[in-house]
């Protein structure tokens, strides 16, 4: 008998959409739950009861700050330790991770991304989501697909071929969809070759169930359908937020009209129902972590249990998974780390009050924040002097960030046509907060910007050392906008600048979620740790890392370009006209920068550390050479003075393929920990598919193909500190079908930019 | 009565395609004759008798050095003599000019087009249309469009936006079209959006004529139809070469079998019968230099005749022609104009035996062909030292040209299935001529090259300057095949980085028909000649230049980059799998570099003189606000102590539009001769259009958008020597029609990239 037998219709189809703005509907005729869900990644954001107010969490490192720790493990406890807090307060699934590529770093929600490179995003999406999972959490793999900029998101087509689509922008996805079997799965807001992703049956049925197996839930990014009827066959399950059941109604009457195929309501509820049994388990269902505190699966932790039993645990998970990104961008003459100071500077607002997290629907509560000023005076006493030198004003953080998110939904929701009357309130309520946030940025921060530069420098003169907290503020880095330039503020540039201009030596602190360009003040400064935006705990990990308590590993996941003129897309971001043509293919990231032979501030996969490693004995090995196996091995060597963490990159390049392949792309790594002098064999297992390139002619739609012939393998430090190099040859993959001539290719196709024509 | 009332089926059919390579068909029934066509556009290229082997003619400078004139009435001078030689022997219609844009400056036939610019290629185009049918030989505009590389010329697909389209790639077409009224317009080998242009209607009906007012005949290129009833169809009329009958066939059985409305067939046969009147006119007709002969119109010129009455002159416009391209790109110490030195060592086999011209259907056997050497002996007699420093074998040059035109065109053939017998051993012929040629190019040049380097230094040696003729060999440039590499040949860097060395200043004359790399020997010469592919008069132009007799005037129609990777398109350069993707959209050319703020070696409009300019007094007068007539005007005087020509270039930045452009554009240019201190004032006339963007969201199909803001006019020397700015506002153009929401826009499309739909 089947699962959804007893349902009616109307109950069938009240199961896909939500209840409100974070429950499914409930059935109580067959007691059937809801489902709760909430927002993340980061941590828990779940709404009190109060509108617009969250309960405390752990505020962890954003996903591209865990970009950069290239950490699996590490990501994967952060995500249990979410998980955890979700279930202590019923959360069942958590609106995460997200694995969609860098294409600019002009995005404004990149702080949400975890790289550049899909590789590396897919690793550490599929860490997250069995971490989460593991403890009876659900995760939501999203945005679902080709999400790369926030301007226009709603509406943006995305125009991208199916080679820079299926190497790029959905490799992530693919790769955590078939190794972690995500719960949902989060459709984006915007179209793709036209079509909303809510819509897009190509991208949601087609290739997300059909080709790679998924069979979870299809979920829409809140308000991002459009037509109800048309996403439900496209294979959108799930429509978040309800919209009083509107919906349902269309549903309905298109099933008892004729035009929907009722087994397609069956299959979708079906999905639904099997969700809402994961989430509501019997007792032998989960095992994990969560049993450690001695609670019973399905049982709520209150939030004072969850105070008790997590807060200290998790805010020390917090501290060292933030050590786990940080990374040391420069460091000459040794200054880091820091030696026991006479007078120390301490300069920058972010020093009181820590830059910890984004704008938007990832902003959490934080149950604390600590702050780098503290901790060094608790260090080094009245020997620390400070000056913010610009204007910060933390306490408005949380709420500017309540108002972009509200702004850039409630927009959505007008955008749409809907507009229910609860939203009215909360809409004007985001516009005066956003106004009031701009009023910040604007005024009061060049109006004082100058006796603020000045007095700092004051403060720093004849300091010893000077460590300046830099960054990109809040309304910088959010969902539902962009950036517009990749420098930092002017005042903070100037500040810099004043204080290098002394004799003392500068060490730059960034708080920032995505790249930014460091001209004309990165050569005069002699340290730069790179903090991202490291949550509650930043501080004390960055404190760490400046007194050597800790070894820094973090390795950036995304190029640091010289000039947002040097970056892909640059051109055509982000769009006109409702469309944005990804004219540069593949060539996102490094591979463009080396694609370009570009000159670049620091280079995918760069990051210092206290200690230096070696790299010898390359081995290369076929294991199958017509099934593409490949075994790489090196030995790595730390040949400095003190344990560290270091990242062994293995690239792998084909220069004679029949179509244009970037120079070295990402096809594995490690993070080893290494007492001085000691070493460890790294070794890489590579499979078919790691050489192979989608090619339009190969098979009725296009397949993954792996032309024989040579292919090089690269092993090192970053991409480009290669230490290791390899050239190998592979044959052709027997088993691949015939290719489809050019001619029958194109004249099989329709003709693709058709304003003319329209 | 309707002029092919007397025709039958049959009849009008044969006119649609040719009699053979070079002439249409007659029909002796009703007298009319066949109509002649020769090869060009650079000079005639006329069949004779013998297979393969052509009349002498006068060869001009390629397209990309009279590009680097930027001189309208220059380019009609030319092809007023080209037409008179065409005349002369008979040939009605000479098959250009090529006004096709450089996308990327690898492109092997870039030496048959004029600039990177829309602008100044179709005001030449124009110039050259008009001049040539100003004595009653009809020009052949091509190739439309988007024939923007030689690989896979005859399959390509190109992938590009309507804005990109209509901005760039059909501009210069539309300019010609409209101001001189082609009689024909040749259609390209390649495909847009996956329709051959032969068979495109949207390209050839429904621009070409009902929206730009064509009324000639459509000519394929020689075996571009692929399917004879479709090409028809879509607006193709005439098909070239002949291919026996056999399409006539497919015409006239596709009207009886009701297949293809008969109508369609008349309108092309009455567009072939009007140019057979053009081509045959009556005496009234031709008014024009031709008269200056003594030669009734419709008279035919002997051979004889023509060398008598036209050699010697045509020569003399031939240096005068290339005297006017000649580009002095660098000039440090003032080493040019030549003092009268004491020993000038002269290196270079070009100097002996001049590059003039490219590969391919554009090669003339020209009447006479200078040298540099014999010229320089004559001024310096034995104070001359000369060297060949590499391997050049010239009596080879017009044999390699007439292997690659022909391995080009057999390749299309027999590509397309046909493969009369009579091409056979000509194809045999080719595939000989083009392995000696390789053998050539790569044997003795390597093998020898070291010994010939020495040579060079040696002679050179002792010398007080040393000028060396460099560029790239025939096998670089030529249809059917694009360069892989920006750089000269190995051998040609070594050896001028030998003289280099040396301690005297060294003169480098380059002969290329495109841009090209100068690195690592660029900062390390004291002077630059960009002699382009100047044609056979052109060595004497260049001593000209050299001695100061002509004060260079050339300024480059095409960015020099400082490498192969900064140029734009260079990632999806030349496409895979049959589609090449124009994913910069509008920004080829400068409109690339400054949009990236990208350092380049030479900008586009970049020349030096012997003597300097000054630019005053910029005046920006709104004619009518509402149409956009603007009236821009400036001072420019000579300042220095020699008579001289700049090039005076107006630049045109819309920075608050609603889509991206460029940062400038070229609106306006005007070449102008000043007398040591002599002042003039320059006028522009800008019209609505020059302030436009291709809006794909106004009106119905896509329109010109002039929208109201800021507009900032630029006038200067080169795009990077822009010496006056004014920015003024213009309003809303009141007659345009709504704008279309994205929303509907988007709707209303298809999707595009349809790989994964197929």
């Amino acid at each position: 008998m089947d699962d959804i037998d007893g349902l009616t219709l109307e109950e069938k189809a009240s199961l896909l959409s939500g209840h409100d703005e974070w429950y499914t509907e409930t059935i109580e005729r067959l007691g059937i739950p809801a489902i709760e869900v909430g927002d993340g990644p980061h941590g828990l954001r779940k709404e009190t009861g109060v509108d617009m107010v969250w309960v405390p969490a752990t505020g962890f490192p954003t996903a591209s700050a865990m970009g950069a720790s290239w950490d699996r493990d590490l990501v994967r406890r952060v995500a249990v330790a979410i998980g955890e807090e979700a279930r202590a307060e019923g959360v069942q699934v958590v609106l995460g991770p997200g694995v969609n590529m860098k294409r600019s770093p002009l995005c404004g929600r990149n702080f949400e991304y975890f790289s550049e490179d899909p590789l590396l995003s897919g690793e550490l999406g599929t860490a997250y989501v069995r971490g989460m999972q593991s403890v009876g959490v659900g995760s939501s793999l999203k945005h679902f697909a080709a999400n790369n900029q926030e301007i226009e998101r709603t509406r943006i087509s995305v125009e991208a071929d199916d080679r820079t689509l299926r190497e790029i922008y959905l490799a992530a996805f693919e790769r955590v969809v078939k190794a972690a079997d995500p719960w949902t799965v989060m459709c984006s807001y915007n179209r793709l070759r036209g079509v909303h992703a809510s819509e897009n049956r190509w991208l949601l049925t087609e290739i997300l169930r059909d080709e790679w197996g998924f069979d979870g839930v299809v979920v829409s990014d809140w308000n991002a359908v459009h037509h109800r009827v048309p996403a439900l066959v496209a294979g959108l399950d799930l429509e978040m937020p309800g919209v009083g059941g509107a919906t349902d109604q269309e549903i309905i009457a298109a099933v008892r009209a004729g035009e929907l195929d009722e087994r397609i309501v069956d299959a979708a509820a079906r999905r639904v129902l099997r969700l809402v049994a994961l989430c509501h388990p019997g007792p032998s269902l989960v095992n994990g972590p969560i049993m450690d505190l001695g609670v019973a699966p399905g049982d709520r932790l209150s939030s004072e249990q969850l105070s008790l039993l997590r807060a200290d645990e998790h805010h020390a998970l917090a501290r060292e998974a933030a050590a786990g990104c940080i990374t040391l961008l420069r460091n000459e003459s040794g200054v880091l780390p820091l030696a026991s100071p006479e007078r120390i500077a301490v300069i920058g607002a972010f020093a009181a009050h820590a830059r910890i997290q984004g704008g938007g629907s990832s902003g959490v509560d934080p149950t604390r924040v600590d702050n780098a000023l503290d901790l060094l005076i608790s260090s080094f006493g009245d020997r620390v002097a400070y000056a913010p030198g610009y204007v910060h004003t933390p306490k408005d953080a949380y709420q500017d960030d309540v108002a972009a998110y509200l702004a850039a939904h409630d927009a959505t929701f007008v955008d749409d046509g809907h507009g229910p009357a609860r939203r009215s309130a909360a809409l004007a309520e985001a516009l005066r907060l956003a106004a009031a946030a701009e009023r910040v940025a604007a005024g009061p921060l060049f109006a004082r910007a100058t006796a603020l530069i000045d007095d700092a420098v004051g403060v720093a003169a004849g300091a010893d050392v000077i460590v300046v907290f830099a960054g990109l503020p809040l309304a910088f880095e959010q969902e539902a906008d962009d950036r517009t330039t990749l420098a930092l503020p002017a005042d903070q540039i100037e500040l810099i600048g004043r204080l290098a201009d002394l004799s003392a030596p500068v060490v730059v602190v960034l708080s920032n979620g995505s790249a930014v360009t460091m001209d004309p003040w990165h050569d005069r400064v002699d340290a730069i740790v790179e903090a991202w935006l490291p949550g509650q705990a930043g501080a004390a990990a960055v404190v760490d890392v400046l007194l050597g308590r800790v070894n820094p590993s973090g390795k950036v996941a995304e190029t640091f370009p010289l000039a947002v003129e040097d970056t892909p897309g640059y051109v055509t971001w982000t769009g006109e006209r409702g469309t944005v043509l990804y004219g540069e293919g593949v060539f996102i990231g490094y591979r463009w920068y080396d694609a370009l032979r570009r000159a670049v501030r620091y280079p995918f996969g760069h990051g210092l550390s206290y200690t230096t490693f070696a790299y010898d004995d390359l081995d290369v090995s076929i294991v199958d050479a017509f099934a593409g196996a490949v075994r790489v091995s090196c030995t790595v060597t730390n040949t400095g003075s003190v344990t560290g963490k270091e990242v062994v990159q293995l690239y792998v390049g084909d220069p004679d393929a029949a179509v244009r392949r970037p120079a070295r792309e990402l096809r594995g790594f490690d993070k080893v920990t290494l007492e001085p002098g000691e070493s460890t064999r790294v070794v890489f297992e590579l499979a078919g598919r790691d050489f192979a390139y989608w090619d339009v002619a190969t098979g009725e739609r296009g397949a993954w193909r792996r032309e024989g012939g040579e292919f090089v393998i690269e092993v090192g430090a970053s991409s480009r500190d290669l230490r290791l190099r390899s050239v190998f040859a592979l044959p052709d993959d027997p088993d691949l079908p015939p290719l489809i001539p050019d001619e029958a290719l194109l004249d099989h196709k329709s003709s693709r930019f058709t304003e003319g024509h329209r």
